[in-house]
């Protein structure tokens, strides 16, 4: 069972960042970083992120506003990739942001946009 | 159209904190307080929340995510009551709570379910 | 196995909380506080705090540590019981707090020996 | 010399927050928040508050400024009254906790403007 | 009139950052961040900036006092070039700098120094 | 006395992050950087980590704890290597970033993992 959830947290970690940035990730695991990436796989992606009363898009969006709030840029740069692979649009984004500028000060939301508008612009030039 | 926007966030904070809380803190103002009734009552519950791209249960989830994030158990309080006006279940309440305890931290997500837990009581109380 | 890892986890919160704290709060759970009291039972204290590289005394003081530098003192009141259970000293309590003071600023630091100072005076006359 | 800026510090949070406060919590320190007294009264208020480029008057704005950006309502309710004692005015205060609502949030600021009113109330009524 | 707010916001970003800057932002917006843009000119820089109580060299000291408390160097970057344009003198930084070590902690003051001597050395090469 | 203590605190700079860091600081320090130089060698390298309670080991772990709370991955950087010098192991550095994912959330704690990883890269290309 705890496979399962492992399993699944790779899934959905392949879903949203790409299947470059997961398995990159866990196969360049030493035994520094493998116990962090057991940690965001099985217990965050894979179990976390599945439970029924909120759904992929909802979990993205709470995640971007948060990430927001508390001034954390280099994740917001990863989960803009993946809120946008779980239908959050660049708009919905974008009002997130600016609700976090009211609720977690300017700063923090100007460090969030930019980061957001350099994944986005990594996303068109992949297309 | 100013007034309007002050008109249009008093009726929402009146809609989701009730009738007595916006218009009490509104009319108790003092010169050291009205300013910041003003920016809550206009730009933040007049502007902000009425920009179209996120409905208002979803800035409730986003707030409250928001919130417990960033370890604001007073203001949990109070926008958990707002959130159940706007249609967010109990359910959905507690699931951003756990998520915030991931990407907030534990200590953070555990004073906001206490704060929730007692908006809620006193949301029973009153029924 | 799971459940292993819920009853060593209460275990260990009855050791450090005393029985009332963590069984109280278990039964006392509703739906809403029940995930919560999982998550704290069996990934906190029932796996994180038992991995073996830092024993259950070394954990206390970077729990105190990372709380006060936060600013949480609501849970520099319930850590510092655990502390003192797991053989932190009094004087190793206020040094980490002292820390504290330097890393994360004085306002955190002075809340929580306000905390720290009402917990010890509970057990002191708890006995 | 290490005596002049402890007398000086003592001194200070004495015009600061009344002769009560500082030599109360001096007298009534106990070993665990004796090195607190001391590293606030010495290094804080003996030597940081007085060097010379920056006045009395103006480290209070900025600490208040700095305490709302954090959210540390506690310190906020012990600043106020220094801050007066140090000539900053309410509408000054006030100026000074709406900025905070934009650089670090609307929740940590309406958190201090509560704190901030409770303290000035009660300066009115000690008067 | 809501109209002046923005053309008295941007003359502030131009006075401030260099003309440069503010326009550049400006005329670069996208859809993605016009709305920001808006906010940070009309709201922040022409209304709340020009808010009689305090003035602009003030308000340049509180926000770096904030900034650095907060432990956010990429608008301390921002802001001390718009401080030394507001009348701040390059001792008057330091000792914010300082002043914020004690109250938001010594990490987020030294990567705030680090941040500031960029600055202050691009304003030098520019010369 | 106080050059006493400042010398202890170059001393023990040197001994943690090497004889480079250090002294390079401090010779290229200006009247802008001064006196953070002294604040950090005498008062916090001098003064708080010499003090008996808590040994230097101890002290190195509690400050990786809370930089990881804290999300500042910079002095991540910089106290990983100072860590290392006071007998802290690797594995035990792991283990306080897992604790700190758990006390301070996830975003923080994989920034902290990204830059420890850097930082133990470099003392493995060093040698």
């Amino acid at each position: 069972m705890a496979d399962g959830e492992f399993d699944r947290g790779l899934a959905l970690r392949r879903h949203m960042f790409g299947s470059g940035g997961a398995e990159t990730e866990i196969e360049a695991a030493s035994d520094f970083t493998r116990p962090l990436q057991e940690l965001v796989t099985r217990s965050c992606f894979g179990e976390l992120w599945h439970r029924p009363e909120l759904d992929l898009k909802l979990r993205s969006m709470l995640t971007i506003g948060m990430l927001a709030a508390l001034g954390r840029p280099n994740q917001i740069r990863v989960h803009v990739k993946g809120a946008i692979a779980n239908g959050v649009s660049r708009a919905e984004i974008r009002e997130i942001l600016l609700h976090a500028a009211t609720y977690g000060g300017l700063p923090a939301a100007v460090d969030s946009f930019t980061a957001a508008g350099e994944a986005l612009a990594e996303l068109d030039a992949a297309q």
